[in-house]
């Protein structure tokens, strides 16, 4: 077991010791005699997440980009800031509604940044002005968001107009490259078979729509040089990965659109005569994701278990090792990666395997030196010749604040808090844990414990469960979503954040996984189950066990929620186990049958084939609809559409007496939806108060009286009453149930 | 057996036998030498549609609103003409995108409509001027019609904006009641329960409207009366059904709003204070559908059989019985009912029930006078004192003409043909039946026999059913939706028009239609689907084994089509049958498990409850996509949306290796859908072509070289060769493909 919580409160002493240095410290206010004021939903939704930052040229400023709310305006914001290190004086930009690709400007002290000021996404530079510049814009005719007639795409933002995609200067800045977004035909032709079957649950009308490559010259001169549908992953989101030379550029296109397995093509294109010609086609993509060693092959993390492989495969396919290491490389969470300009040296962002967090590997030659402590460093940038960087350090009961990192030496000074605000919270008791199943399985994840805990008394608990997002970021929306985990703990729920089983550290899971996300293997549906669900639940089940024998949790009032994948793993605990009393699904359908249409590959591998026949039997031993009158846990399911799975087991929960409700939280307009990762903040503060008054409901027989049942209560307790009692009864124990 | 085909080709005399009268009579082309051309796909398109008729006061004029189609502009019209009966000059008032409630105006040669000439439906006034004049504008900011922001109404028509939604004027015109939409307020509160289930199949985003009900008076003032929600149907339907009286007016609104059983509330309203007061609540809706008799009771057929007792019905209780017909009155696709002012007389619009046609009965003191041929007077006019009126005189194979009617005498005397283009095309031969299955049950229908029919040779056979719309109207597309029927007749099938055996021919299948409908019953699950969908399969079954043993029908070749009521039909022939090696279901998903959340009420009856645990195998029994692995026939679903159980049938039978298609039909825009009955020609064509293309592929191997196949051929001939092979085989006969 690591995390004591004892370090957590180290944390706090670390400031004091660095405040004789030049840096600047704001020390946070729990450091005065008071030990810090309670969580509340608003602290949660207001915590600051930094998604981009960028050093200057000249190392003296950071630029970075923070994710906020503005709770008056029920808005999330993407706020612009520059930051002198030297000072620590710290000026604040740009508010936008979406922001992309902040990057450094060689040479100068400036930037160049995509943001949507009201006119769209387009292109910025910041320099010496105290707003940002306009350099490029493209009439912006596409919304991408989720509403009708926008253009759909994976975002937590608010529908915006996107002008400027992507961009790339040439080296000399004499040639700017970058991706617009167009309106593309309208196409009301009849359509068949898998045009229709992709719109079974389409709630909007998409936009169609279409990316312009387009290169500018330093005079001015615009030319379109090809125009790609959306489907194309390389124009659409990476404009195509220009690869500059002395006399024109490379481009890739993905030509598959990720239909069946991907190919790229690439074209050359000459500035003399701007024409394009194909130099072939590749398989994959790889123009991305390629992270070359310092011998010239590729860096990738091999093998499974607590330690891992970090090999170097050449391009003739010799592998180098560099030893086995608590971490792997490649997570799209973890740091980037950086490399010194003579290629010798690698600065890669890291995920640990055992007590989840982040850290740094720096890799030459002469091998590896990590730099790891009981917090994450999750995202950085750094000098050009590597010597140092800024990173935000944050752990799960830290706030994230700005570090200064040396590759060379490891060290790590503090530079910034970034949250009075939350600095100001004392913080929670938080320890990080292994847990071993029944089947020997182990799972990652975390403690928070109740607030004032009693040793000896048992609480009720509630599990959060998602994936593998549990790990060490401060109250993260991808880990706790809606879930108010930390005023849980503030009402006295011992609250248990857990992972499921990875493949990584459970090699025999792998085969399951692998099948449910290729269609392909020969594994039977049953076995695929268990590796990927009913195993995930008997961990639950079993990690509830030891709490419940170390005297820790009440066994008669535990619950669970869990939203996307988490989702999954918890309509299928309550509809496979007796344990838990109340159920908390965010957003999520994948299981139910009604789904068959959209993910054949996958229902193929877990069910064997469509809700009919012979397949119907895999489907009634998983499908969480299909399994309602096995359910003991009332089920509330917190969504931002209305999906139909959803809704099917909604209703299945109901037929079978079962306490039920689906809330559906409203996007900006009746033909707007909320995003899977809500971004209105009313929503998230509603929905939150929700999950609170629900647990309290039914785990404490504590009826709320303030708005958080929004009303509802008197529905409740009228399920409550007329439930069909189908829950086991455990050897009553005596409860404490917090004030 | 009626319905000879010599009575048909015997309509055409008449013609000239007419030709002496001072009515003026525009004789079909057919009557030259030539016998008449053939039916195309453009033909049925293009059958013009009476939809609403109204004498002027002095009996001069007829007014009349016609629905038809502009194939150059790929629309829908409403042309509403003026018909001078002496001289039989018509002449074209207006074309309209939407127009109802023409009403002649009292004392002048003039009428009221509604119309939407591009502003927005709203209130017109016809007089001496050349063109509608209007009378009355309500800013038209609601649209009605299947696209994403309308109000979503059952519609044929497409989206258009409705300013004025109905109208009724005081008998001394000096005030004008109207109903007027109106945007309601956005609502983006969090959603519960039924609230969001009800979205499950929801596609587009609907607009909050409201109904106001406002009065004005003739020097114009405007008064807001009552505002009432869309679902009130009485105020959106009807404008509240007032009832005028000396110093005031009584209005009815709908209180429950259909939720449960119907309760509607009077109040009453006097001119000179203009407030409303309450007059009290009733069940149901008496202020509509109150059918009168002449000793002030309420007239209805009651029974069952051929033949049925008109029965009138005091107000306390006492019954009148004006003897046994074969037809019965109410149905809402008879012509309507007028009332002499003495109150002493009606003539009523019924419809027959053997050999379904419409006619009219005259009700008095005295007793009935049936007004019945062997087609149908589907809608009329009559004057005040019903000594005469007009109405639409159309069969199968004759199309609409206009005839005047006297109820004394019983005479009908043509006055104008509606369709020189129809009148032009050869009638083919239909001939009327009635039909015993296996259990004794009754089914009336038609055939439609193949052009150039060769006595001895078996043809193919194509079954069209539709609940009860096989009846004496011409190509109406109630009937036949977009399947091609005359055009399968000219390439060669025998064409079966088949209505469902009724409850009321077959009073033993009553209850299971009435457990069907309100959910209540004792009857098990597995009855309910052999009264309402296995039993009509067994039906089909049993009339083409006649047609079989008469050498009409070659068993091997034998199609299915349906839409709507007819679709769950076709799905469950299919899936049930082996009789059938093609089918074409129009716009349907009814019966899928999918679809449980919208219709609890009927599945409970159906199913016994949601399509999990024990009810499952009651699914299994009857729902179509759950039972793809039994069918035979290649299956065609045309779509007007992507209806989820439609897309769930398709996937299932592709699963099981069955053909499967399914297509659909694109509204105006992305963000518009088809209509139920499609109103955008292009698609009615395609959608015919389609479907003579679909079946001349499976029951005749003609493979299209024309475009009716949409280029899709390759993909059925690919289908054909990678097919399951679970057909049953029967006895080969020498079969006669036409050319």
């Amino acid at each position: 077991m690591t995390g004591k919580p004892r370090t957590k409160y180290a944390n706090l002493g670390r400031c004091s010791l660095l405040g004789g240095l030049a840096l600047i410290v704001s020390c946070p206010a729990a450091m005065a005699d008071d030990p810090g004021r309670r969580w509340t939903p608003e602290d949660i939704v207001s915590v600051p997440k930094v998604i981009s930052m960028a050093l200057s040229y000249d190392g003296a400023e950071l630029a970075y980009l923070e994710r906020t709310v503005d709770i008056a305006g029920n808005r999330t914001l993407l706020v612009l800031y520059r930051l002198d290190l030297a000072s620590g004086a710290r000026a604040e930009v740009a508010r936008a509604i979406a922001a992309d690709k902040l990057e450094a400007i060689a040479g100068k002290r400036a930037w160049n940044v995509l943001l949507d000021l009201g006119d769209g996404q387009q292109l910025y530079q910041i320099d010496s002005g105290a707003s940002a510049r306009l350099v490029l814009a493209s009439e912006a005719k596409v919304t991408v968001g989720q509403a009708e007639g926008n253009l759909f795409a994976v975002s937590s933002l608010a529908p915006h107009r996107v002008g400027v995609l992507a961009y790339d200067w040439s080296p000399d800045r004499r040639w700017l490259w970058y991706a617009a977004l167009k309106p593309g035909p309208s196409d009301t032709r009849v359509q068949f078979d898998s045009e229709v079957t992709a719109q079974k649950h389409r709630r909007r009308a998409p936009v169609p729509a279409v990316v312009e490559l387009r290169l500018r010259s330093s005079s001015g001169e615009d030319t379109l040089i090809a125009t790609r549908p959306t489907s194309d992953r390389l124009a659409f989101y990476l404009g195509a990965t220009v690869r500059w030379g002395e006399d024109g550029l490379r481009y890739f296109v993905e030509t598959t659109s990720g239909i069946k397995s991907d190919e790229s093509e690439a074209f050359d294109l000459k500035f003399a005569s701007l024409v394009s010609t194909s130099a072939g086609t590749l398989p994959g993509l790889p123009s991305v994701d390629y992270l070359k060693g310092p011998h010239g092959g590729q860096l990738a993390s091999e093998g499974t278990g607590a330690s891992l492989d970090l090999i170097e495969t050449g391009p003739d396919g010799t592998k180098h090792s560099y030893g086995r290491y608590g971490f792997y490389i490649g997570d799209p969470r973890s740091a980037a990666s950086w490399r010194s300009e003579d290629g010798k040296r690698l600065v890669l962002g890291v995920r640990t395997t055992t007590h989840p967090r982040y850290g740094l590997a720096v890799v030459s030659k002469a091998g590896i030196r990590t730099i790891l402590t009981g917090k994450s460093l999750s995202r950085c940038d750094f000098r050009a010749d590597l010597s140092w960087g800024i990173c935000v350090e944050e752990s799960l009961s830290q706030p994230p604040r700005f570090v200064r990192v040396e590759p060379g030496s490891g060290r790590i000074t503090k530079v910034l808090t970034l949250s009075a605000r939350h600095e100001a919270i004392a913080p929670l008791k938080i320890t990080a844990h292994q847990w071993k199943n029944r089947a020997d399985h182990i799972a990652t994840g975390f403690i928070v414990w109740p607030r004032d805990y009693i040793k000896g008394q048992p609480y009720p608990a509630i599990l959060v469960t998602h994936g593998s997002d549990a790990d060490e970021r401060f109250a993260d929306q991808d880990l706790q979503w809606d879930f108010p985990v930390q005023a849980w703990a503030e009402r006295g729920y011992v609250v248990v954040l857990i992972n499921d089983p990875s493949p990584r550290l459970n090699p025999d899971l792998m085969a399951g996984y692998a099948q449910w996300r290729s269609g392909k293997g020969h594994l039977s549906p049953a076995k695929v189950q268990d590796s990927a669900w009913i195993g995930v639940v008997h961990m639950l089940e079993d990690v509830v066990s030891q709490l419940v024998s170390d005297g820790l949790v009440d066994r008669s009032r535990v619950g669970i929620a869990g939203y996307s994948r988490g989702s999954q793993i918890t309509n299928v605990a309550v509809t496979q186990s007796g344990l838990f009393r109340a159920a908390s699904s965010g957003d999520g359908s994948f299981l139910e049958p009604s789904a068959w249409s959209q993910v054949t590959r996958s229902y193929t591998a877990i069910f064997g084939g469509p809700p009919a026949g012979d397949f119907l039997e895999n489907y009634r031993r998983l499908s969480p609809s299909l399994r309602a009158d096995h359910a003991c846990a009332a089920v509330l399911q917190q969504m931002a559409t209305p999906l139909a799975g959803a809704i099917d087991f909604h209703m299945s929960l109901r037929a079978a007496r079962v306490p039920s409700q689906i809330s559906l939280y409203p996007g900006e307009t009746t033909a707007t939806d909320e995003t899977h990762l809500f971004h209105i903040p009313s929503n998230r503060l509603a929905a939150m108060r929700e999950n609170l008054a629900w647990f309290d409901f039914w785990l404490r027989d504590v009826e709320q009286t303030d708005a958080s049942s929004a009303g509802r209560a008197g529905h409740w307790i009228e399920m409550a009453r007329s439930r069909r009692d189908n829950c086991p009864t455990f050897p009553a124990i005596s409860s404490h149930a917090p004030p």
